[in-house]
C-alpha cells in the first residue's frame, strides 16, 4: 500500500486576503497553495528559484478549490501538501487547508502544473533534466 | 432548443496581475470572474452591492479554472459569463476568456455560489427573496 | 502660466479589492495608480508594454498616498493623473482618487519612477531613447 | 535617551507577489507594513482581531514607501518595526525591509493609522478604551 509524502506549511491569514464579507476571499487560496508547492519541493530538495533558473517552469494548466468553512483574519492554517501525480509533462498535487487550533477543515484544492521552457514550450525533463524527473517521481511512488 | 444568456465583460489586464513568468498570475482569473460574475448581474437587473444590503451573500463553495494560454499585460481580454445552474440554494456560472485582438481562447472557468444570510447560513430565497430567486431562475430557463 | 496634462481614468471597484473593514485596502490605490499610469502614456502615444519590449523599465522608487475617504465595493472612480516631473532619471506623477457620482475626493497620491535597463540599471534614456525622453519632457513643460 | 521598541517580522517573498520585471511588485510592501503591525501589536500583547472585535478599526490615513533593491521570489526578509508617534487619534509606524541572508536595506516605510469605530468615525480611546490607550502611550515612551 503506498503511503505518499505530505508536506504541512503554516499560513497565518493577513488582513489583505479578507474581503468585506469578512472571510478570507476565495482568490488566495491559490496563492496559498502556490507558497504550499514552494515548501513541498524544498522539503523534496528541491529549490523552485533555482529550478527556474535552469530554464524550467511550471505554469498552470488547472486549479480547483472547494470552500468548506471560511477562514478569518489571524487564523493560523496549516496546508497538508501531496503530490499524487507525475506523468513527466504534468504536476498534479492536492491540498487540504485546515486550522490549526480545532483541526477542522476549510478547504480541499488540486492543481496541474505543466512542465516548460522559459517560453513556455513543453520540456521532455526526462530528457533535459533527468534529475528532476527522478525526483518528481520519487514523490509519487510513495514508501 | 434553450439558449442561455451570456454576458461579456471586458478587461485589460494589470501590470500588477503579471508574475515573474511575464504572463498574469493564475488566481486572477477568479478576481476577473468575480468581476464579470457582477456585471452578469447588473444586466439582469441586479446590482449585487444592493442584494448584499439585503443581507442576502454569495460566497463560494467551488472554483476552477483550465488555463490554455497565458494572457500578457495590457491585453484587453473579453470574458463570455453565462448562469448554467441555479437549484435555489446555488448558482452555477461558466466563463471564457478570450483575448480581444484574436479571439483565441485562453482560459475557461467554472464556479459555485452557496446563497446565503450575513452570518453565511444558508438561506431559502424562494421564501425571503421571491424577486431574487425568480430572477436567478429566468437566467437559466433561457430563450 | 504652465498647465499640465491630466489623464482620467475610470475604475470601478472590485470585490477583491474590499477588506473585512468593508472599504477598499489601502494597498490597492497603488494597483490603480499603476493602471492610471498606462493609461496616462497610452494618451501620450506611449505604449508602456512596447517600452519594456525596448529594455527600458519604470520601476518604483517611492509611493505615497494619503487617504481621505473609504471606497466602497462596485463605487464608480476616477483618477485624474499628471506627470508633475521629470528629471531624466526618475519620472514624478501626482493622482487624485474621486468618486464619480458626487465627484468627492476619495485619496490623493504621488509615485517616483526610476528608469532603467531591463537589468534595473539607470539607463540615459536622452542618448538611449531620445523619442522617449522628449516625449516625457513634453509632458512637464505643458501648454 | 529614548529607546523604542522595534519588532522583527520575518516574511518569505511568495511568487504571486512578483510582477512581470522579476522582481515583488511595489504594493506588497504595505501589506507586508500590516502583516508587520499585526506582529508589532501581538509582541506588546495587542490581538488586533480582538480589538477589531471591540469595535475600533484601525483605518489608514497615510503610506509611503521607499524603495531601494528589488526583493525576489523566495527571498527571506525582516522587517524591522517601530511605534514612533501616537497621538491618541493616530499611530505613526516605521519600517525597514531587509534582506536577511546578507541584512541589506531593500525598502523603508511609514504609516499612519487613523483610530475610529466600526463606522470609521473617530474615537477618543482614552476615553472609550484606556487600557488601549495606555498600551499606545507605552510603545513610544520608549525605555
Amino acid at each position: 500500500m503506498v503511503k505518499l509524502v505530505t508536506v504541512d506549511t503554516e499560513i497565518r491569514v493577513r488582513y489583505k486576503e479578507t474581503d468585506r464579507m469578512g472571510i478570507v476571499h476565495h482568490s488566495n487560496y491559490y496563492v496559498w497553495f502556490e507558497v504550499a508547492r514552494t515548501e513541498y519541493m524544498r522539503q523534496q530538495g528541491l529549490n523552485y528559484r533555482e529550478v527556474e533558473e535552469r530554464g524550467i517552469l511550471l505554469p498552470l494548466r488547472e486549479t480547483y478549490c472547494k470552500y468548506i468553512q471560511g477562514a478569518l483574519y489571524d487564523d493560523q492554517l496549516i496546508i497538508h501538501t501531496t503530490m499524487t501525480g507525475f506523468t513527466g509533462a504534468r504536476i498534479i498535487m492536492e491540498y487540504e487547508v485546515v486550522r490549526k487550533v480545532d483541526n477542522s477543515l476549510l478547504a480541499k484544492g488540486k492543481t496541474v502544473n505543466a512542465i516548460t521552457d522559459s517560453n513556455l514550450k513543453p520540456v521532455n525533463i526526462k530528457k533535459t533534466a533527468p534529475d528532476l524527473y527522478q525526483l518528481f517521481l520519487n514523490c509519487v511512488q510513495g514508501t
